[in-house]
């Protein structure tokens, strides 16, 4: 194993070092915790959003922490859920009176965590509230979820409910469109071959020379089907499809798009992949009105990506469309 | 080989096509050239600034095409020069009657053909004038130039002369500001592995399972030495002693850092990197003003990283702070 680590023990707690002296002037962390959050907080007369999970998915979620995004972001150890009292110091220090909204890809670690968390803040006559994302159409249920898992359009859940928040909206009107996103968004990866988790040292699992995984999740669950590498234009196209067969558009629909890379894969190759992505939906006459591109929702340094596309209405552009500042989205 | 590519002779077309769709808002392409241009090129009354290179270094260069940085960028083949008449034709769409600066990394292909760009250029009436880019402290000479190579530090380069360009400055004047940019930027690289370029379809060197190279290029040109891997403190010890070894600092000068990965290096590894770097600058008591971290200057899927230091005085700091807008840097 090659990492440009120093102690296995030590490597969240440095990179959260690492984070805070590149961005000191979006975030800070919260003493004594695997907390990053907005250095304004808590924020006077806002919704305060807080996500979070298991490391290794940078820049998710801490790379998201600023105005119009997130409050507040927890670092669980390197693919493992933050614990309850994590979450529970994040939601204490980012709450102004307004409430909170926890914003949980599913995991059954992250989702029994962070409710647990709900549970220690409501005691503390903290208003909370939740959303769960299910993004990944590849598989039903999975290694570690029932029901869909949550992936890179998580991304799309803190940009536009982040957003919702800085306008001022009320905790139960930041969830209601959070849910929107949730159920306007899917996702499908894809990877050309496993990462390393440190203190394991070894990949995750093992694909031939000429084989790829369709469907991969962010861990390294399995996907769907293994199969021989094939062009770029067909892998894209296989991901759009299951994507577009997922969930209904009506011709003219507007939408936005993540081609999104897990850790190792060329920048070059994600645009190659865009290409196509925007070509098919062009072909089925949707109407991409943003298109991100770029490492969102890695998985360390596994070589591979997902695509992303949310069905948006008037009030989701033009909430996705407001400025944010966070280290990894502006 | 496994890449998220269709056909090898297609990948720049495809890439630039796919970054165009992701970014209608800040660039075009020159039709039926390689080239990548402000979406409002040319700017009237503005020098406007033009680099490249060989494609494979995503986000470079045309990443940063886009307002305060630059107005122009031109794709070679994978780790290859762009021709002259490409460069010619990007200087001429991008020029408004201002003057056109090619910033230049110093290889020896690049020199070359830049420079038969700019007597076009000239023959025809169009101010230009170049500057060359040698940050890397690694190497005296190298495989592909006469001197030390230009790497990561070129970012600094694009983001504080397109600043000076924005601030309507003369091409004698941004010209200046350029040339006390890479007076004052050093660089120094490493590398985990190879990376693999299309065409050739195997990797361009081969290290051990637990050896890795210091002072690499960007091409996988040999650095300094290969060594066993050791701690992340220790490696970018080593990195940033070499740097401060090159160039005089005295206590309290003010400095940016990048911590630049080359391409499959997680962020989570570069943000433990630079945790270091900030170590270490406050122990020599530098002052860090700004620090960049994520994949700038890279080299396709290769795995390790750079740090790149740039003195600052009043005039470079100023103009390092205004505000950029281009979709790898903002």
């Amino acid at each position: 194993m090659k990492k440009i680590i120093n102690q296995v023990e030590n490597i969240v707690d440095e990179m959260l070092k690492g984070i805070v002296k590149a961005h000191p002037d979006h975030l800070k962390r919260v003493e004594g915790f695997n907390v990053l959050v907005r250095k304004d907080a808590p924020v006077a007369g806002k919704v305060a959003l807080i996500s979070g999970g298991g490391s290794g998915h940078e820049p998710s979620h801490g790379g998201f922490v600023g105005r119009g995004m997130l409050d507040g972001a927890v670092a669980g150890e390197v693919f493992t859920s933050p614990t309850p009292d994590q979450v529970f110091e994040g939601i204490k220090v980012i709450d102004s009176g307004k409430g909170v909204l926890l914003i949980i890809k599913n995991y059954s670690g992250d989702v029994m965590n962070f409710e647990m968390a709900a549970e220690m803040a409501e005691m503390e006559g903290i208003k909370v509230d939740k959303v769960i994302v299910n993004d990944d159409v590849a598989v039903e249920n999975s290694t570690y979820t029932t029901g869909r898992r949550g992936v890179a359009g998580t991304i799309f859940v803190h940009k536009i409910a982040g957003a919702a928040a800085e306008e001022g909206m009320e905790l139960s009107e930041v969830k209601r469109v959070a849910e929107k996103v949730i159920a306007n968004t899917r996702t499908m990866g894809m990877s050309l071959g496993p990462c390393i988790v440190p203190a394991a040292g070894k990949p995750s699992f093992e694909l031939g020379e000429e084989e790829i995984e369709m469907g991969l999740g962010i861990h390294g669950e399995p996907g769907t089907h293994r199969e021989s590498i094939s062009s770029a234009d067909e892998i894209t196209t296989h991901m759009v499809e299951k994507i577009l067969s997922d969930i209904p558009f009506d011709e003219g629909q507007e939408v936005a798009v993540l081609v999104n890379g897990l850790g190792a894969t060329p920048l070059m190759e994600l645009y190659i992949a865009n290409r196509k992505v925007a070509e098919l939906l062009e072909e089925r006459k949707l109407k991409t009105v943003k298109t991100i591109v770029g490492n969102f929702m890695t998985s360390l340094e596994m070589p591979g990506f997902s695509v992303s596309i949310i069905k948006l209405d008037k009030e989701l552009k033009e909430l996705l469309e407001k400025t944010a500042d966070t280290p990894a989205y502006k």
